[in-house]
This record gives C-alpha cells, sequence and structure tokens, in this order.
C-alpha cells in the first residue's frame, strides 16, 4: 500500500481524495498495488466530509511517519506550502503539487532538494490543469529540440474574452459574469493582470530550455486594457484577442518569455481555444508544432493530473530524476523588445497620418468607429522600432499580432 | 552506448536516422548515454546516403548480435516486418514500430512476446505520427476511467475534405491536388477508404480499454462519399464534414468502434483542425476532454515519436511493462449500430415529404439545390430505427452527426 497524505482540503486537495478514493480498484488494478490515503492536512474542520477522520493539523505527524510516501501540496502561495514542501523533501518523501506560484518561485532549489533525498518533486497540475502537458513535454519530445511554447494558459481570461468576442460584453460585464459562474475569484487581479499565465510559462521555460525562469524576470500584462473597439477591428482582421504566454529559445541561448494579450489569426488552433479551456502549443524541430487543449482548472481535472503524479511518484521507487534544470539569472534572459512581430495599433488620428509614418500599415475598420480613432496592423519590428515611429501619436491601444 | 539497428530506410526510417544522428548531443545529455545506429536493413542499396556504410540486408545479423537493443521496424505491413518483430523480440530486443497495420493486427501476441521476453513493444508513431497520444493515455490519464476517445486521424483524408470545404473543389479534384503535394499514394484506398484511420481507432482503443480490438471488427466507412452538396449543407448548419475514427466503452463493459465521416459542430476544437494535422480527443471521467493536435505523418514528425520511444526502451532496463492488454473477441464489440445519435440524410424528395415521416426534422438549404432534393438532420436515433423510417425514401447521402 502507497500511503499518502494531502496537504490543503480546498477545492483540489478534496478532489485529490475523491479521486484516489472512487477509482481504488482502478489504480490498484492498473499499477499493482493499492494507494490510500492515511492523512489530511487542514486548519480547518470538516465534520460533514467523509474523510473526516483523515484530518490533522500537526505537520510533523506526517513528517515523521515512515509510512508516508506521497505528500500531495494543494495549499497553494509560497508560506507554509513552500515550509511544508522542503520539511516533505527532507524527510524523504516524494511531493506532488498543484502549487504553480510555488514552483514557478522555487522549483529549481525544490527540485535540488528532491534530488538529494532522492525523491520526486511532480508538478503536472501546475500548469494546464487536467491536460498531460509537462510529462509530454519532457518524456514525449525529448527528440526535438524545443524553441517555442505558445499557451493559452488561464482560463478565466480566457472566458472573459471569449464573451467580449462572442456576446460583445465589456471587460467589466464579462468579469462580472465569471465571478457569478465562479470562473473568478472576487478579488481577481492574478488573473487578469497575468500573474497566473506568468507562473506557468516560468514553469514550461524550465521545463523546456533547462533554466529556471523566475516571474520577476517575465514582462506580464494582462487583460485590463483590452477593448471591445478592439476586439471589432481584430474581427474585422480574421484575428481573436487572446491573453498569450510566450517563452522562446533564442539563437544565442538565451531565453525570452513573456505573457501579452495577442491578436491571433482565426487559422491558428490557438483562436479556436475558447470559454474556460487552456492549450499549450510546443514547437519542436522535429515535429514541427503539436498542442495539448483541455480544461486548464477545477477540482476534478486538476485532481486528474495530481493522482497521475502521485502515481508516477509511488512507482518510482529506484529514485529516477524526472525533472531537472540549472539555476536562472539575468544572464539567462533576453527581453521580449528584441523580438520582431507585426503590431496592433489603435490611436488617435487618420489613415493619412498613420500612413505618414507607417506606409505599409494595414487599416481596419469597424462599426460605429468615430472619426478621430484610427487602428492598424503594422509589418514586422521591434518595441522601440514601434515606440519610436509612433512617437507622437496618441495610442489607445497596441498589441503584438502572433505570427 | 545503446546500440539500434533500423529496418526498413524509407521515409520514417531514414527520418528516425536523421534525428538519432543530428540530436546525438541532445539525447546523450538528456538521458545520460549516447545512442548510436549499428545497422539499417533494406533489400535496396543507398550509395549516396550518409549511412550507406551501416546498410545491411541480412536480418540474422541483427537478430545475433548482441549488442543491439533496440530494433526500429518501419518497414510497415503485416509479411516480413511481422516476422522480424517476432524474431527480434524473441532475441530479447526491443521493437519500437510506427506500423499501425502490425500493431492492429498482432499487437497483443506481439505485446505477450515482449512480455514474456521482458522486453519493450513501443508504437506511440502508430497513432497521430508525432503527436504524443499513445503515451499520455497509458501514463497521464491513469487516474482516469476513459469512456470515448474521438479522432481525426487520417491527414490525407482530412487534406481533402479541408479543399472541398474551404475552396468549394470536388472529391476527385482535391484527392488530385492531394496526391501532387504528395500527401496521397498513387493507390490512396488505404486512406480514403478509411482503413488506416480504422487500424489507429484499433490501437487507442486497446489501449484506453484493455482489450484487443482487430480491424475485422470496425465497420469501416471512407470519405468517397462525401459530395459538395453535402459540404455545403452542412455549412449550412454550421458544422464541417470530417472522418471521425470513434471507439467508446459502453455501460456492459463492451466497446463500440467505427470509422465514419461525421457532422462536426464548428464549436467543437476538432472541426478547426484542417489540412494534414491530426486531433485525438479523450474523454475521461475526472479530466473530461483533452485534445492532442499536430502533424499525423511525415519523415520528422514520425521519427520524432519513433526516437522518444527508443530512448523509453533504452531506459527500461529493469523489464517494466509499459503496455499490456487482452485479447479481443468478439464478445468485445457492440456494433455501432446500437448508438443513437442525430443524422444528416440527403434525400430525393421535399420538406413535406420529410415531415411526414420526420416531424422534428430540421430542414437544410444550400444555393443551387435542385427542386426534387431535400437534406435534413433527425433528432437522436439508432441506424436501425432511421433505415425503418427512411422506407422508401432515396437516400443520397446519410451521415452521422457528432453529438
Amino acid at each position: 500500500m502507497i500511503q499518502v497524505a494531502i496537504l490543503g482540503f480546498g477545492t483540489v486537495g478534496s478532489g485529490v481524495a475523491e479521486v484516489l478514493t472512487g477509482h481504488e480498484e482502478l489504480i490498484r488494478r492498473r499499477t499493482g498495488q493499492p494507494y490510500g490515503i492515511k492523512y489530511i492536512l487542514d486548519v480547518r474542520d470538516f465534520p460533514d466530509s467523509p474523510f473526516s477522520s483523515l484530518l490533522i493539523n500537526d505537520f510533523s505527524v506526517i513528517e515523521e511517519d515512515p509510512e508516508i510516501q506521497v505528500v500531495v501540496e494543494t495549499i497553494g502561495g509560497t508560506g507554509v506550502a513552500y515550509d511544508f514542501t522542503r520539511r516533505a523533501l527532507s524527510a524523504g518523501k516524494n511531493v506532488v503539487t498543484s502549487n504553480k506560484e510555488l514552483v514557478a518561485c522555487h522549483g529549481y532549489e525544490l527540485l535540488q532538494l528532491a534530488k538529494e533525498h532522492k525523491v520526486s518533486y511532480l508538478f503536472e497540475a501546475s500548469v494546464g490543469g487536467g491536460i498531460p502537458v509537462i510529462h509530454p513535454l519532457s518524456q514525449c519530445l525529448t527528440a526535438n529540440e524545443v524553441t517555442e511554447i505558445t499557451g493559452i494558459l488561464n482560463g478565466t481570461t480566457n472566458y472573459i474574452l471569449t464573451r467580449m468576442i462572442g456576446e460583445g460584453l465589456s471587460f467589466e460585464a464579462a468579469l462580472k459574469e465569471a465571478q457569478e459562474n465562479g470562473y473568478a475569484e472576487r478579488d481577481p487581479s492574478a488573473d487578469i493582470d497575468g500573474d497566473d499565465a506568468c507562473r506557468k510559462i516560468c514553469i514550461l521555460a524550465a521545463v523546456a530550455f533547462g533554466r529556471h525562469v523566475y516571474p520577476v524576470q517575465v514582462p506580464t500584462d494582462g487583460i485590463t486594457d483590452v477593448t471591445l473597439p478592439d476586439v471589432d477591428y481584430a474581427d474585422s482582421a480574421g484575428k481573436k484577442i487572446k491573453l498569450l504566454g510566450r517563452c522562446m529559445k533564442n539563437q544565442d541561448g538565451t531565453v525570452t518569455a513573456f505573457v501579452a494579450p495577442h491578436l491571433v489569426d482565426q487559422s491558428d488552433p490557438l483562436a479556436s481555444v475558447t470559454d474556460v479551456f487552456n492549450a499549450i502549443k510546443i514547437h519542436g524541430d522535429a515535429v514541427g508544432d503539436v498542442m495539448f487543449y483541455g480544461a486548464g482548472a477545477g477540482k476534478l481535472p486538476t485532481a486528474s493530473a495530481v493522482v497521475s503524479d502521485v502515481i508516477e511518484a509511488g512507482e518510482n521507487a529506484g529514485g529516477k530524476i524526472q525533472y531537472d534544470w540549472e539555476d536562472g539569472g539575468d544572464d539567462v534572459m533576453t527581453p521580449p523588445d528584441e523580438l520582431r512581430s507585426s503590431w496592433y495599433v489603435r490611436s488617435d488620428g487618420t489613415a493619412e497620418s498613420v500612413h505618414t509614418t507607417f506606409p505599409d500599415a494595414g487599416i481596419l475598420a469597424r462599426h460605429g468607429q468615430p472619426d478621430d480613432e484610427v487602428a492598424f496592423l503594422t509589418g514586422p519590428m521591434t518595441r522601440s522600432e514601434l515606440e519610436n515611429s509612433l512617437n507622437g501619436m496618441e495610442c489607445r491601444s497596441v498589441f503584438r499580432v502572433l505570427d
């Protein structure tokens, strides 16, 4: 029997308990051994839960119990979750997590600790919820030099954009609807400001490129500046506005990573990813583009990914190192300002004034367009080239166009 | 050094040689050990190939060389490939293949042989080309009861349908174009009749549901009956015609599997899969729908999947069983005739005549519709219910609608 302890009995933690017990027979049949939950750690009591007898609030019980082989950390954040993860790994226990903030901020250090103690630190659920992506990226694309990853990594913002695009709701109305449907928190800032997507692209970049990328190193724009006029202009050019997390390996070996709204052509499979779904497109030099799609969050999808990691940890008695990367540093990164792309600009002015500065610009049009507003797509250029050219124009929105 | 022998130096075999040697350093860094090609078996000579010195034509050299740990079979078919695979496994060598016909027809038996000799038989490249799908299905969704798989599994037919839908080409013209672009064989029957998709859905069903499904057990329709009028009627209902391979686990434990053209709603992510791309959508009870997308064929994408299996085989010195299922039989299958769905029907007649028999039918319309033609969508019913109702009507096309 592989004994498991779950830290945090919130949405994901209770989902893990449900999947592990509900699929006890299935898992035993597939793996040849039973998995059981011995403890659930939470500061709260859950007297009405079928798992109430497993609840404890003293972590040292788990830490000191030699029977516990796998600790599932679904507390979130970098406070007590960080402390417990360090202690669990140091006590020789495998740790499985859905905590993207902890992996993005301390993944390198925690993987080193895991290696030292010959245990696993696994985090499939930290990116893309239930979508298998970390594992396929590291195990199935081994024969590829991965050069670029582009993802719709946050379901809340994708839902809001989908409602703006499909129903013409304003950002504020779409956010309110997302909150009413339980897709957005009461304080939605981590989602709408792009921080959640930022943490996920950091993790993907580290797995793909072999060096830690810290969230503070990743320029991050959310979707609060996306307006309905932008959505309409994009639509007129056959494009959808999507919040993308992107990372790429440059020729010089450095990494460029950023999060920002982009105009995505409707022929790109990412453009068809709607509602709360996530999708991660990976470019490998042999395989070309592959894309992984599914529910990016939610109780049971996330639990599905956590439990597959629990099984992988349980089967890894030999202490095989699944993930390993070097520490990051400022020398790793090249800022996205250097990245050439087309740009979408909405500004004060007229088509004539735009053509003076951008002779090749494609002018866009929308219903209800005011006389003093112009929107256009530029040719490929860097951010500073764009800003030099925009000198003096009153810009209302500036977004990249995905190639 | 893990020594590899490649059987068959065609498109995929030469791609494998290229990826293994071109990425020698990358693979050594990632896996901690070098992989080298010792032999390439082919009946032909390739005097101008950089690999010409490795070419041999006597399989017993490979079979009897104790240094060979992994045999890559890219011959195809069930003749000599079957014989060599049996002999390689019996000689205690891991075998990696892209040969879907062999896995679909003899997978159960070959996996038994592999188990007996404590080696791997791996076939990621047999479904979806370079797309990781077999591995994620078996390793990353372990915590799920998989209930249904729906796939666009053949790039040639998807290309033809995409050109019919997008450009209004006839089936014959689109096929000719596919042949000119190298996307279809001179004899295209295995693709357009659905046999290739059939083999792939057999493999997915076996991996997901645990019992072998043989191609002869899977009713298979290709795309030769899809016409431009059908494409137009589908479009008028917001749907695209796609050739789907489908398998599902029924409540009674049996499996239903079939290949047929379907009308797919444009809101379904499968509808956006165009050109030669493939996508496989998997439904698990915890994760919901996940979809894997990418190049379903081609030299380097397929080689990418083969080489990741070569690495997995090379690392599996402990003889861990990666894939295992029971043999199939007639008791496994329930024919798709029992499956209720909406249907698309194009027939002689008028809306009035249709409404006599199908009071709830949704009547469709297209430009240039002849007076004596009618097309409609039925409510959910089985095939025999449909055929009873159609009694006496002259049907031109009948396709299922994907729920």
